[in-house]
């Protein structure tokens, strides 16, 4: 139960969900892969979106997590399924979180979900709320330009308001009373696309709820750390160190240690080639 | 995965999670027992209230429940563990989903639990707060007087206030930002609490909170319900059958099939004697 808890990202997105988990979960270390060097995975084919992550996965897995988080909702709609059913540790992806938490939130039963282009079209969002509750109305839009805006790291207020406007246009007669922010960078857009959609809709971040369910499900496995002291938390990227690090350090707001790992150290996965299990 | 989730509480508190329940997972079938008869658990010996309990539990394992919800914070305090180790469904209490809340609410790190005389004594709340967060400030008080002016389902507005107001006394000096509502009952009381404390407190409710974690461990467990259409609840109560049934159909805005059961007709539960696995 002392062991780590692996987050996985596309780039520096996940750090909002480790951003939560050190403030919900101020007990457990974190080793965290943000593959910076290969973002955004939003619009690239599944096969490559598959073979990236189980390529970290793989790279995570030398520290003996107890749970990996899939920190990414493209990699989720693409490996959660799959991934779970030969994994013998808890893999949380960061969908279904953000599903029960509108459904939780929404008071007229009409919500909106934004992701990428991947997450959009893989359906699962809808699925995962119609599952659910079937009579939901259900309004999903892929939003391309946002996560460029995160990653590069420094924003002009107006010009990004501009284009939250803009792709959220298709919103206006939709009436819906909350969103699902399906996308872990979308979070530190949240201040815009509150701006734009108004304040009477709820934005639910995919972070917060993802945290949350690992607080969950540590607990009911029995898994939580029982460790004292700060624990020493590990991050690497296969991007620039440099800009990891800022963004890194000013949305956590401590200092980290990351390492730089090339995107070749990564490429000797044996998971998509062996097809065991992996974990 | 079509069989029902199973909720107990001590009189009408737990309805409102099970009105969280039927929002959150609307084709969820759902069967109640509420020990109004007995009510309220809060001031009863320990072994008083497992032994109510467990009768309880015995009955609802007639319906061959998925999994079992302690709608009632004193049961949970008494039972839950206890349970849980001998149960091969899982047992979900309303104690650890308001504490996983309450920490992702909470700002300042100082928060409140209100709660019955025996959940308070019982020092769970405390433990499972410090258990994630151990550098949480974290006041208890329990609020006796609350669970009466609930069962009796009728409010004089003014009266409500002045024993509310009282109660809450003890944390005027605390600079507390969030609370929980640690009975199932008390989010009947939540306006009055929320004007006693002011708009700047995050009331946390069990029930809300309880029902999202329902949510989480049924989809992990895969024992999300396939059936479409509305699904047919049970509600049973060991008191006056008419006082529930206006209660339960005010809170819950629907007319319910309930039955009344005699507690003498609970007593022949095996359960504390044979001390063998139950469920």
């Amino acid at each position: 139960m002392n062991k780590p808890i692996a987050v996985m990202d596309s780039g520096v997105g996940g750090l909002t969900v480790v951003q939560e988990l050190m403030r919900q979960l101020p007990r457990e270390e974190i080793i965290y892969f943000g593959d910076t060097a290969r973002c955004p995975y939003g619009s690239r084919s599944k096969e490559e979106v598959k073979e990236f992550s189980y390529q970290i996965i793989d790279f995570l897995q030398k520290y003996d997590p107890k749970m990996i988080v899939i920190a990414c909702n493209t990699a989720t709609a693409v490996i959660l399924e799959e991934l779970n059913a030969k994994s013998n540790i808890p893999i949380i992806g960061v969908i279904h979180p953000g599903v029960r938490s509108v459904i939780k939130a929404t008071v007229r039963g009409r919500v909106g979900v934004i992701g990428t282009q991947n997450t959009i079209q893989s359906g699962l969002y809808d699925y995962a709320l119609k599952q659910i509750h079937p009579e939901l109305y259900v309004k999903s839009l892929a939003c391309p330009t946002f996560v460029p805006l995160v990653e590069e790291g420094t924003f002009q207020e107006q010009d990004v308001l501009s284009i939250v406007e803009e792709a959220l246009i298709p919103f206006q007669e939709e009436d819906i009373d909350a969103l699902i922010l399906g996308c872990t960078h979308y979070p530190l857009l949240a201040p815009f696309i509150q701006k734009v959609m108004g304040n009477n809709i709820q934005l639910i971040s995919s972070a917060d709820e993802t945290a949350r369910e690992v607080s969950t499900i540590l607990f009911h496995k029995n898994l939580l750390s029982q460790k004292f002291g700060r624990p020493e938390h590990h991050f690497f990227t296969s991007g620039k160190l440099s800009v990891f690090q800022h963004i890194a350090e000013s949305w956590l707001a401590q200092p980290i240690n990351v390492q730089y790992i090339p995107t070749e150290a990564l490429e000797n996965s044996q998971w998509l080639d062996t097809k065991s299990t992996i974990v």
